[in-house]
C-alpha cells in the first residue's frame, strides 16, 4: 500500500544519436480508490495511492457532502477488500476507503445529489480493471503486426501543435491527434480535458470509417493514464503515444492488451514502456 | 456555440520589473456538455465546445456502450435545451447530445454498467454550475480581507516543487500545496490526478483544523479548471494560484464566488483572472 512510484524496464531511444537502451525507469502509481459511505459504492477514482483518508475527506468536502471532519464518525479502508497475493494469502489491497458518517449526517436523496463517476464491476484494484478492459474490448490490437518507426514519432509533437488551433494563445488545452504510421495525421482536436481531446478524436475516425485503428498511432499532449490507454485499445488503436509521462496502471494496462506504449516524446528521444516490437529504429 | 476560446481582461504582474498592466488575455472555454441517451442522462463532462457528436461517439466507444457508429441511429443537440438569451429570447445552449441507439442495442443494465459522473441539476450551463456553487458552499470568501502579495506568490511553485518526492523521478505528478499568506507551506501532496493532488490537500486541512481555510493559498502545479475553483470555494480557501492557464468557466466561477485566482504564476511573474483586490504588489 501507499507506492507513489514504481520502477519499471523501458527503452530510451535517441533518434539523432541512433542508440536505443533499456533500463529501469521511475514511473507513479495510478490505482482505483472506491470511496464507501454507510457501505454503498459512492465513487471510484483513478489515484496515487496514499493520503487516503485525506483523499475522502477532501472529496466529500468539495462536493458539498460533508460540511466539517466532524461529520464523518469514521474513515477507513475496508478490511474486506482483498485480493490474493503472491504467497496464496489473502492480502488488503488499500483500494477501498469505507466512511460512516456522523449521526444526523446524510447523502442527500439520489435524486437530487450527484451521483458520480462509478464502477462496480471494477472496484478495488488495478489488476480487476485491466481485465475489465480486456473482457469489454472488441478489438485483439495484438494481432496488428504495425511497424512504428521512432523517427517518425518524434516529429508528431510537432505536426500536432502546428494544427492545434487555440493553445498558442491560450496554452490551456490538450491536443490529441491520429495519425497514420507514416507520420501523415488524419485529425487533431482540442479540449480542456484531454480525456475529451481523445473521445473527439476517437469519435471522428468512428464516423469517418477509421475503426478499429489498425495501423494508426494516438498522439496526446499530455501524460498518458489508464484512462487513455482503455481509449486507445476500445478504438482498435496498437499504439498511443504522449509527450509526458506514463501512468503504472497505463504502462500494466498496454502490457495486457498488446499496445504500444510510447512516453516523453520529446525532441528526438521517446521512451518505450509496452509493445516494444512493433517499433523501429532504422 | 463552439467558442473555443473566449477574451477576458487580465492584470498582468512581474515582480521583478515592478510592472503591473491590464489587458485582454485569450482563455479556453469550459463549458459543461450533458450527454443524454434515449432521454436519460447519462454523463456530464466538462469539455471546450465543438466536434460534440465526435466527444459523445467517442466516450461511448471508450466505455464499450456502442460498437461502431452504426450502433447510433442519430446524435444531435437537444433542442428544448435553452437558456435566455441577452435579448430575452431563448438561446439553444448545444451543451446537451440527445443520442438514439440504433435498433437492438441497448445500454447493459444498471446494476452491470457503469454509472457515470452525472449532475442532473446542474446539467446545461456554465452559469447553472456556478449558482448551485453559490448555493452549496457553507463559506463567504469575499468577507475574506486577506492581503496576498505577488512577491510571495512567485515563490510558491519552487517551494512546492522542493516539497514533491517523486515528481523528479517520474515527471508523471500533479502536485497541491496549501501556503499561509506569508508563504509557509502547511501541506503539499502529490498524485496522477490533479483533483485528487487537491482533495488530500483540503482533506488534509480538515483533519487538522485548517476549516475553511481563511487567509490561505492553494498553490497547484497544473492549469486551473471549474473543478479546483470549486474546490478551494467549498473549503473557503481566498485564493487559487495555477503555474499554468485557467479555463473560461474557472475564470467565472471565481468572480461569482468571490476567489482570487492567478494562473501562469511562472518565474518572477503571475496573472490576475479574478479577484485582484486582494493582489498587493508593493
Amino acid at each position: 500500500m501507499g507506492r507513489v512510484t514504481v520502477r519499471r524496464r523501458v527503452t530510451r531511444i535517441d533518434v539523432e544519436a541512433a542508440t536505443t537502451s533499456t533500463g529501469p525507469d521511475t514511473i507513479s502509481v495510478e490505482e482505483p480508490l472506491e470511496l464507501r459511505v454507510g457501505g454503498s459504492a459512492l465513487t471510484v477514482t483513478m489515484r496515487t495511492p496514499g493520503h487516503d483518508i485525506e483523499l475522502v475527506h477532501g472529496f466529500l468536502l468539495g462536493e458539498g457532502l460533508i460540511r466539517s471532519a466532524d461529520d464523518v464518525r469514521m474513515a477507513r479502508y475496508c478490511e474486506g477488500a482483498v485480493v490474493s497475493g503472491e504467497t496464496g494469502v489473502d492480502e488488503n489491497t488499500y483500494n477501498v476507503v469505507d466512511v460512516t458518517l456522523a449521526e444526523g449526517v446524510a447523502l442527500p436523496p439520489a435524486s437530487a445529489a450527484r451521483s458520480f463517476f462509478t464502477n462496480s464491476s471494477c472496484g478495488v484494484c488495478g489488476k480487476a480493471s485491466i481485465e475489465q478492459l480486456r473482457t469489454t474490448s472488441a478489438h485483439d490490437i495484438r494481432s496488428d503486426r504495425t511497424e512504428i518507426a521512432a523517427k517518425v514519432v518524434v516529429e508528431m509533437p510537432d505536426t500536432l501543435r502546428r494544427h492545434q488551433r487555440s493553445f498558442e494563445r491560450t496554452g490551456g488545452l490538450h491536443a490529441a491527434g491520429l495519425f497514420t504510421a507514416d507520420g501523415d495525421l488524419l485529425v487533431a482536436r482540442e479540449d480542456v480535458g484531454r480525456h475529451n481531446a481523445v473521445d473527439k478524436v476517437v469519435g471522428w475516425a468512428a464516423l469517418n470509417g477509421h475503426l478499429p485503428g489498425t495501423g494508426l498511432v494516438l498522439m496526446v499532449s499530455s501524460r498518458a493514464s489508464f484512462e487513455l490507454t482503455q481509449k486507445a485499445v476500445m478504438a482498435g488503436i496498437p499504439c498511443l503515444a504522449a509527450v509526458s509521462a506514463p501512468s503504472s496502471l497505463a504502462v500494466e494496462a498496454a502490457e495486457d492488451a498488446g499496445l504500444t506504449l510510447l512516453g516523453f516524446v520529446r525532441g528526438t528521444r521517446l521512451n518505450v514502456y509496452a509493445g516494444a516490437e512493433r517499433v523501429t529504429t532504422s
